[in-house]
């Protein structure tokens, strides 16, 4: 079918689905998980099909673990929609409410937003969250995948479909651009007044080619260029223990720290003992030159390690002469993601909270916490590294809009 | 100057303009107001410029009004700027606040957006307006105006400058672009990294062009096909009065009713007695087959007359068999503005309130109110028909972001 007749079918369904009840909304995620468990044989098989046209490329070990599943894999994924049906509906619920001098009563009432386009790499386990998360929200879903899982999606795809279906409701709720080509994906970025958000989930090139090419509104994730500034009133125990956490839990993801910023005063005494700690779980240290001096072994840093996010055990360390050097360095490379200060001086703690240009500014804790499960939002459709809409960690509410509802008794404006 | 090295400027400004009290804000708006009076001379004496190369180039008499400014509009404008100045400060306030399991204390507080580009045409007095806004909401702003009022813009922004640095804070805070080519429009749409977000002002040509070339995120605003919903449970006297009032109280503006819609069940009683009323208001009407019979001079419409706004003395007529057929005729029309329905059964208001899809939906009342005053929020910064981040009437609280501040004892991630 063409893009375009997908995308309206897509439309007309939203009508419909923005009026099913919060108990009807969870039957069909429920049913869903479900049916992806009694049909995972069929999944897995399709599935078989990209993990070995995969093999065939050469992808790498990363990526085909991405993307392939399995039967725990899948009720993974299931339990996980079981998880979304049971958070709490926004949807309907009336957020503020005033009367006007002229008697006109007004009502903001929280809507789904409608169409939500969601453009993303070769992880199967995509579709099927984000069609929970929008569906429990009352919003289409346009999804464009990966080339390289497109098997996987079209199994998991129709699953969902059939399963709408089957207790009698929409399934065009959940569409699937099944062209992969690079061309649709251009098509589908300016579908406005069809596409009413897209939300690009992968890596930084994907992200940044929506952002240059789409006309649809987007929200912007996942580039996490993010700082830890150790202050020279910090507990260099915490401080070695938050760092290594940051850097090395999971090395692969937005939250991780990938730059760390050291008020001269300490580095003779902390930076020995945080390289000990960094050589132990094999970090590769890119540092400027007076904290060479203190990190054997370590590489000379440049400029551009400074903004790099590196996804890998490498960390850049930058010396600073006070508090504002270290907040203007960090204003001025990172991707307003995640950042944190290490410090006991509270007067230091608010001015980097007041001071720094991010989505979340932590004192005394990892940056590892920017997630929408961390922060007990029970879901999570991505990071917003943007400040409209939605910053931080997305919940259900990111996928909402609101509207007003306004009660009268004939009121005109003079 | 280069476009970049003053959006530079303008982003750099940003910092200090962010940690400024309230009471320095409003004194800086305060003080520009004063200017403003001040300097009136100057400002008119400019604007002259731009009204006889206005007047040169054979102007419509509506713009030229639009364009210019005498000592009672620039007093107007100044009196906008305390009213400004008197409304709440938004920033710095926490939205929420909750803790974790594991003590993290997350708190969401209310911050700038940044930088704030605005794209609008030849009304100087959007140059002050916009200006009040954005430094109360502690944003930057890069002002793009349209060549026809540069002389003017120039004059205005040059007294804001001028009081903003005698009062020591700086002065990029407010920064126009005085090359008013279409090229650096285009480049400022891509100033992705300088801007945050880019607000078009003005008519629908100009907001195409925003949505259709801007990298930077867009707040759409201010297109209105608005219609109004004759139930057959209306009081038909109040629907002449709220007919009358949305179609004529103003015209050239974006919550005038351009499209009525009206049950066939009363069209008889209904057409006739508002055809009277439209006719002595100068209303031209464009009307379906059904309906015509009742409105006596009225000229045949077509399916391209219900899409259209008029901003002018026109209106459509539709006839639908229920309030099913309303209300997919104008999900199918409007453009996500503001629409109105006529009845005394709640049952139909609470259905139309539900599934049209309008940023404000009415009961028995005019589409004019749609508006940040009317709204009671002291303030518009434009009217919002997309549902990203500020839907319908937009006043302070738009142009703010959030941030989520979170304090720790040492947490790391397991």
């Amino acid at each position: 079918m063409e893009l375009l007749e997908l995308a309206e079918l897509t439309r007309q369904s939203k009508f419909a689905l923005g009026k099913m009840t919060t108990d009807e909304k969870n039957k069909v995620i429920n049913a869903v998980a479900d049916a992806l468990e009694k049909n995972s044989a069929d999944i897995i098989k399709a599935n078989e099909i990209d993990m070995a046209a995969g093999a065939n490329k050469l992808m790498s070990a990363g990526l085909l673990d991405r993307l392939k599943l399995t039967e725990d894999r899948i009720k993974g994924i299931a339990d996980g929609l079981r998880q979304v049906a049971l958070l709490d509906d926004p949807i309907g619920k009336v957020s503020d409410e005033f009367i006007r001098p002229n008697g006109l009563k007004i009502q903001k009432r929280i809507v789904p937003i409608g169409v939500v386009g969601v453009i993303y790499e070769a992880r199967p386990n995509v579709t099927a969250d984000v069609f929970s998360l929008c569906y429990k929200t009352g919003n289409a879903v346009l999804l464009k995948g990966g080339s390289d899982a497109i098997e996987s999606n079209k199994a998991i795809v129709k699953v969902i479909r059939e399963t709408i279906k089957a207790l009698g409701y929409n399934e065009n709720a959940c569409t699937l651009i099944e062209d992969t080509s690079r061309q649709s994906t251009k098509e589908m970025m300016r579908l406005n007044g069809y596409i009413d958000v897209l939300i690009p989930r992968g890596g930084a090139g994907l992200i940044k080619s929506v952002v240059e090419n789409a006309s649809v509104p987007v929200i912007e994730t996942g580039s996490g260029n993010c700082h830890i500034y150790v202050d020279k009133d910090a507990d260099l125990d915490m401080a070695v223990e938050v760092i290594d956490n940051a850097k090395t839990q999971r090395i692969g993801v937005c939250n991780a720290c990938e730059s760390l910023v050291v008020h001269e005063d300490i580095i003779a005494q902390f930076l020995p003992k945080l390289n000990d700690r960094l050589m132990e779980r094999g970090v590769r240290v890119k540092a400027d030159d007076r904290s060479r001096v203190f990190m054997k072994d370590s590489e000379e840093a440049f400029d551009s390690d400074f903004a790099m996010e590196y996804l890998d055990l490498i960390i850049s360390v930058k010396t600073v002469n006070d508090i504002d050097e270290a907040i203007s360095h960090i204003n001025k490379n990172n991707t307003g993601h995640s950042e944190s200060i290490i410090t006991n001086d509270t007067e230091a703690a608010e001015k980097f909270l007041n001071e720094i240009d991010a989505a979340c500014v932590y004192v005394n804790a990892s940056t590892r916490f920017t997630d929408g499960f961390e922060f007990g939002f029970g879901a999570e459709i991505g990071i917003s590294t943007q400040k409209l809409h939605a910053r931080g960690p997305m919940g259900l509410m990111a996928l909402t809009s609101y509207k007003y509802t306004i009660y009268g008794n004939g009121q005109i404006r003079k």
